[in-house]
């Protein structure tokens, strides 16, 4: 790796303008995270949990009417209250990815009360906190001799992650040092406890986070042993005798989850499952739970960056291309399978039985951050831009109210409700989940925005993401001020105003659905220039006025997948620049699995600025199959099939499911004239 | 309801003679009936059962090495072995569908060593009977105090039905009563503890079974309690407030499979899944688990017919459509999902997560039958051959080894592997089961087979299923010989010679498949006549010697599905005569899903005698899509398709499977040339 400065921007250095990510954020800062608010400390009393995705909250006694309870587990660690943990094993998490995404929040936008209610809240945790630095409400409430003795299934490293995270972004946000105090100490016990020395465990969590976590510890404190605490992990990960294996047989087999996975719970999944089948640098395909694949890559990234291992990175991109190239639904979707969440093998990429997890595209946009820091290539950002532009988006509502967990790509309601194999995959988000990662996930994610727009590369500023702001950028030799302004996802032209004269470079993203037609201007003098990488290079010595524009191929396009996934041979999904676009029966009747797109229709683009919050909706003369002679045939021979012109509208998938219940579908059979 | 003279032919009067049948009947008869003797007494001790469909038997502690213990724990409840129970709670229901076929064998070829071994068994079966008549060896060994406390689960009158069918069946082969008399004892008991009195319970069985099998003791004994048993059970399932809630909480809410269906176990799975969701009366579709469903339905015409109880035949009728217009694969396969093995709404037959249990389709045989007892429709009998021709024989591998509980139409060994959603869906037959319904199941439906060729109506035979055989049918005013010869499945021409002289009927059954093209030859002279509800009527004074040549169009056909099947759109199938065919990897390479068969494309058929048992190829040119240009891309625009000529190879579906493991699907892409 050549040794430059190489940073993503920060979250204070860019404030996002108007268009479809200004009203995110919004929702987020207005509607979202007071929501979550209410939510773990149990006064948004009417949300009930939707438990369709995991039977886990039945089980763990978390149906009382507690939406969260998670607050209240913090209040009885610390003694403030009596009663019980009630919750997921993980439950802490929520408040941490809370803490987080109102840290992200307060740096862009100062609220001396909200920062008020965060102190309270750290207080809180630090009383929970026992003496030796432990934290964790489920253990300290409900099995205090039991700690550290289930990393496989019972998520400790994975809280004390999220809190390590929440802690520095509260650091980064107000210089406050209050909690990542706090997490120091439970970092400290934990690397008293784990590592290479022959007095330790040589442990490693069973869901991945504190890796990437304690690279932020690192980076805030300064300390190197939380960075070889987390290159620990990383290398200790699919070692043989596999540590899980002994910590099963040391605690006597016991398990935590058994009634979700039986015999012994998460154990019971094998070491695929949690990534621990092979050493990481040994991993060639992501197994196993998609959301920890993510968050195993971004730590194994970031300590690859900082400690210059070209071998684990290769590993990294190794694993990126199988996901990209095998393993990823086109809305940037992972994970094939409900049944623990998993990916399955490369091209099994079925649309209704899909799971597509929300958090698990959330954690691929974590990989390609940190890709992105150390190799500028394109195709990271566009990976990152499918995964938030249609999963992401996909899994809030336009009012930023209901959630989804499971983003399918094809979905019919009656099925979803009569068969039980599809009865993860719901026609309408639900307004809160038994286990909640995601909903805090999107909101930590957007509010943490500003981030992934652009990454700076000594003097040269590389624009991953294209969306209305204004930043003011730290350059290696200079501070660098642009304006951007553009209606993009929507239009596909962005102007770029250069408000810092001097030398260095500006590289624009050229996706590689634009490659082949896009132009750029400066100040109307159209450039040429080659694309490297997928970034098209200006340097020069820029005059503050200075105007680019940017404008890419936004004509509707058809897209294939590779014949390898045959649950797509024979069909088509429609893209419109970066988003993918879907049908909804509420536009086009019911029986969408009837209806051709003909190969040669024109496909034309309609503003609708009044629909779903303003969109380009695609237009297409199709066709619908209609009724063999004898309707009430199952089957038929001597069938003369009929079809029925019907103007086709598509709308773009992270609008889905935002009209009531009703069929949808990206992948729409072709017809060839 | 028209009071005739109608039934089937006996066992006893049918000679199944060459062919396919004979193949398969003296595979059962030599392999399929002795190997599972030796699982019965676990001396096929290689026989390792397999888990992939239920994970029963693990928690039933039947995982060391018994391939059964059935047989013991008949010799443990008799006092005879010291021991525990092992098994499924429904155990003992494969003991009774083994003596049921032998007895059946033993009609077609008597043989007084099977018989003594029948009878040291029915010995055995005495013994282990209670002094108050009851019978069920998991009760009696572990909980004899819970007796008839979770008929929702617990399978004692399902049990005791099969033993009944057997007693019935073993008494018309050999004229002993013995295990009739142990039966009767059992059926008393129930009686006194059952039925529309204040004094008994007013439940019913959990899974249906013995409302038929106390129908065929009604048969045997002529005793009216046991027809109006099974009448009351037909009529009280399904009335409010439910039985099985009254007896969930009558027993503290204890459940037997709680570890297989959290967390009451089968109660768990709702009214629905055991039909007493409503009165059978007011049923109009097919709920739940689809062998329940069959044999519900086949009880309920039995009982119909023999009360002339038209609205209860109605409703059963209304089931059929249901079925057979919206809820049956092509294959005569029944239940959408694997689980809970059920039915789930209309239309919704996906060909990959499929069900299909064997089972259940020797179910659907069951209710055909009885249908054909009450009316001659030959849609009945297209339906039966549906499902004996297809599914069923798919059931068994070809050298009678091996079994398939779950029959797809859709294969892929390497999802069926990496993809838990499909595990249930086996690229190959195993040798047994942990849940071992299906094996014993076709053995029974395969040795009384001679039943469902022929329903006598007064003096009219209807031929309801080809094959060769040698029959002497008791019709109402006089005994009949009949010759029949023919190649049937695999050739369309049957040839019957007349060896009774006399005025009787003798009706061909046209399928629908051949309805347009058909013909029949009396002594060498066409025959004109309309087929009246899918029999053609000859009604004639037949003179010993005659000879009836039925032609029936054999030529491949292309089938399609109603559009409402989402899965099957664009898509097409091949049947020739009541074959539906299939595609398998080791025929035409792997990646079947990106095979075409071009809309015009002449389908050929071709002898080939040696391969797998002697069949007819059907063949095709056929197209397969080509890789995109670039290979790796995983999505890709501006995609120029290209496809190469290939020849295809479809073989009968109930073939598949036999020469190792590959792909397979029944339905494949139809391209417009």
């Amino acid at each position: 790796m050549a040794k430059k400065y190489i940073a993503s921007a920060n979250i204070d250095e860019v404030t996002i303008g108007d268009g479809l990510f200004g009203r995110v954020s919004r929702l987020v800062k207005e509607q979202v995270l007071p929501y979550q608010w209410d939510i773990l400390t149990d006064t948004a009393k009417d949300a009930v949990p939707d438990h369709s995705i995991e039977n886990f909250s039945v089980a763990e006694g978390n149906d009382e009417g507690y939406p969260s309870h998670c607050l209240a587990n913090f209040k009885i660690a610390a003694g403030d209250e009596q009663g019980d943990f009630y919750g997921m094993v993980f439950q802490d998490s929520d408040l941490a990815k809370w803490l987080e995404a109102v840290s992200y929040r307060l740096m862009s936008d100062p609220d001396a009360e909200l920062e008020k209610t965060v102190d309270d809240i750290i207080s809180l945790i630090g009383r929970a906190q026992q003496a030796d630095g432990y934290l964790n409400t489920y253990f300290t409430i409900r099995e205090p001799e039991n700690r550290f003795t289930n990393l496989c299934e019972c998520h400790e490293m994975y809280c004390a992650g999220h809190m390590m995270e929440a802690a520095a972004a509260y650091y980064k946000a107000t210089g406050k040092d209050s909690l990542l105090k706090i997490m120091c100490r439970m970092a400290d016990l934990i690397d008293a406890n784990f590592g290479p020395e022959e007095n330790k465990r040589h442990g490693y969590p069973g869901h991945e986070e504190i890796e990437l976590a304690l690279v932020k510890m690192y980076q805030a404190t300064g300390e190197l042993k939380y960075l070889n605490l987390a290159k620990y992990f990383i290398d200790e990960r699919g070692k043989k005798p596999y540590y899980f294996d002994i910590e099963f047989e040391q605690r006597g087999r016991a398990s935590h989850f058994s009634y979700l996975y039986p015999p012994y719970g998460m154990y019971s999944n094998g070491p695929k499952y949690a990534q621990y089948h092979l050493p990481i640098r040994e991993q060639k395909t992501f197994e196993g739970h998609s959301v920890r694949c993510m968050y195993m890559a971004s730590g194994a990234v970031d300590v690859a960056r900082l400690t210059g291992d070209e071998e684990l990175l290769d590993a990294c991109r190794g694993l990126y291309e199988n996901m990209v190239q095998r393993r990823m639904y086109l809305t940037g979707g992972i994970g094939s399978t409900p049944k623990a969440e998993m990916f399955t093998s490369d091209y099994d990429l079925p649309n209704d039985m899909v799971y597509g997890e929300t958090c698990a595209s959330v954690g691929m946009m974590f990989f390609m951050k940190r890709l992105l820091e150390v190799e500028q290539k394109g195709d990271y950002a566009d990976t990152m831009e499918r995964a938030l532009l249609n999963t992401c988006l996909a899994g809030m509502s336009l009012d930023g109210k209901s959630f989804f967990y499971v983003n399918p790509l094809e979905v019919d309601p009656v099925v979803s409700r009569e068969n039980p194999d599809r009865a993860h995959v719901l026609p309408v988000r639900p307004a809160w989940f038994g286990c909640a990662c995601c909903p805090p996930n999107l909101s930590r994610m957007i509010t943490s925005l500003p981030e992934y727009i652009y990454t700076i590369c000594d003097n040269d500023i590389y624009v991953n993401l294209y969306m209305e702001n204004q930043a003011t950028l730290k350059l290696k030799d200079q501070e660098v001020k642009l304006d951007t302004r553009t209606a993009y996802p929507h239009e596909g032209t962005v102007q770029f105003t250069v408000q810092t004269a001097g030398d260095y470079g500006i590289c624009l993203r050229i996706p590689a659905w634009s490659s082949k037609d896009w132009t750029v201007r400066v100040n109307h003098v159209d450039v040429k220039g080659s694309v490297q990488d997928g970034y098209l290079h200006l340097d020069r010595r820029w005059k503050s006025g200075d105007v680019i524009m940017l404008t890419l191929d936004f004509t509707p396009r058809r897209v294939y997948a590779n014949p390898r996934v045959s649950k797509d041979v024979g069909k088509v999904a429609i893209q419109r620049g970066p988003l993918v676009y879907c049908l909804e029966g509420v536009d086009n009747g019911e029986g969408l699995q009837r209806i051709y797109l003909p190969k040669e229709a024109e496909l034309k683009t309609k503003y609708q600025p009044e629909k779903l919050g303003g969109i380009y909706e695609v237009r297409a003369p199709g066709l619908r199959l209609m009724d063999m002679e004898d309707e009430t045939a199952l089957y038929a021979s001597d069938v003369e099939w009929n079809y029925q012109t019907t103007e086709l509208t598509f709308i773009p998938y992270y609008t889905w499911a935002n009209r009531g219940e009703n069929e949808m579908t990206v992948w729409v059979h072709e017809r060839n004239m």
